[in-house]
């Protein structure tokens, strides 16, 4: 990827992980046919496109890569905040908005990352 | 989703097609395993998901829809740009970006659309 | 494809055609919470994979279309008995249960072609 | 699922793992753009779909699960092959090669298991 040979590698590798982590917790999350349901499903699709375009590591700018970035963060917040309405008395719950906060921490983390190699 | 009553079902569904169409086109051109290849992966990717979340028209906000619009917008365009250098002599990379432009437009189209209604 | 040089164009256009709708009918029908999402959701996932393995028309063999083939059909056909059970109150289950119909149809069609041809 | 309560869970976890595994293997082999990058893609596809109906646990039937095995060990098998062409001058395809021959094991033990508890 043009312009983005100084990108941190230990910061991408916790972030792929997330994503993967947070596609599996949403998965498993929306299965339970609860109201948070919906925003699960939309966060494993967005975690997994995520992940796999940080897999790949071309066919990227980094101005493609800090949208991704973006979108994935709202769809982890969203999903996370969804979650918790129910980590009272869903287990399941408890740990999904747990996998979308690491994923969105990790995804915030190499986007400010980015940022601040662009500078 | 809250805020989105008055939203445009027929700009939703033509970028619905739009996303469904792109996925398919880069699908196709990914597989020519030519060096826009990994460009039209991640668009492929990040249509799939564009498309499913306006699909079930849940779980998201019109902040996480406009982050994963423009998600969209900037992988159609870079897929796009990347297909354009092979137009000349791949008929696939041609209809690839016509796919990709196509996409990019609707989502634009539609992420103005909110803004209106936002305003 | 190797020895798949006489395959049906035309099956083959069908049933990638009904892919695509089914993953939509089964994404739109899964957020409805119901007894039938987990089903549509393996579905959608499913004829997706399906779907795109045919845009490709590479990295295949008759054995692995063939099992790939075997696999949507059983999961349409589970989809749509569960969405048969909530026909009469749902719109969007009978209209999934026909998505689900038409792919498994067309996947059936498309394989009863290739077991002619290899015969 | 129902005839499945006595499913193996360590047997059913260690085959998600390699699927997970699996997926990203794929991932980053068929970005190489070399010629067993089309059956990588399908491997990738099949591998997430078959994952995420396991983290499920619900909308399938045994009869449902053991086709996405069946399917699953013949992109496993056909993806390893390939690769293993590459295996003497490509690290990527060897690790490739390897996470195909771990989820297609994983999934041959899933499918003998399954079928034990049905006699």
């Amino acid at each position: 990827m043009p312009g983005m040979d100084m990108m941190d590698m230990s910061l991408m590798q916790a972030c792929m992980d997330a994503c993967a982590a947070c596609e599996q917790a949403c998965t498993v999350c929306s299965t339970q046919m609860m109201d948070c349901g919906p925003a699960c499903m939309n966060c494993a699709d967005m975690c997994n496109t995520m992940m796999r375009s940080m897999m790949r590591m071309q066919g990227m700018t980094p101005a493609t890569m800090m949208a991704m970035l973006d979108a994935t963060v709202a769809m982890c917040q969203y999903a996370m905040d969804k979650c918790m309405e129910h980590a009272d008395h869903s287990e399941i719950c408890r740990m999904c908005a747990q996998a979308c906060k690491d994923c969105m921490d990790a995804c915030a983390a190499m986007r400010e990352s980015m940022m601040k190699m662009a500078s």
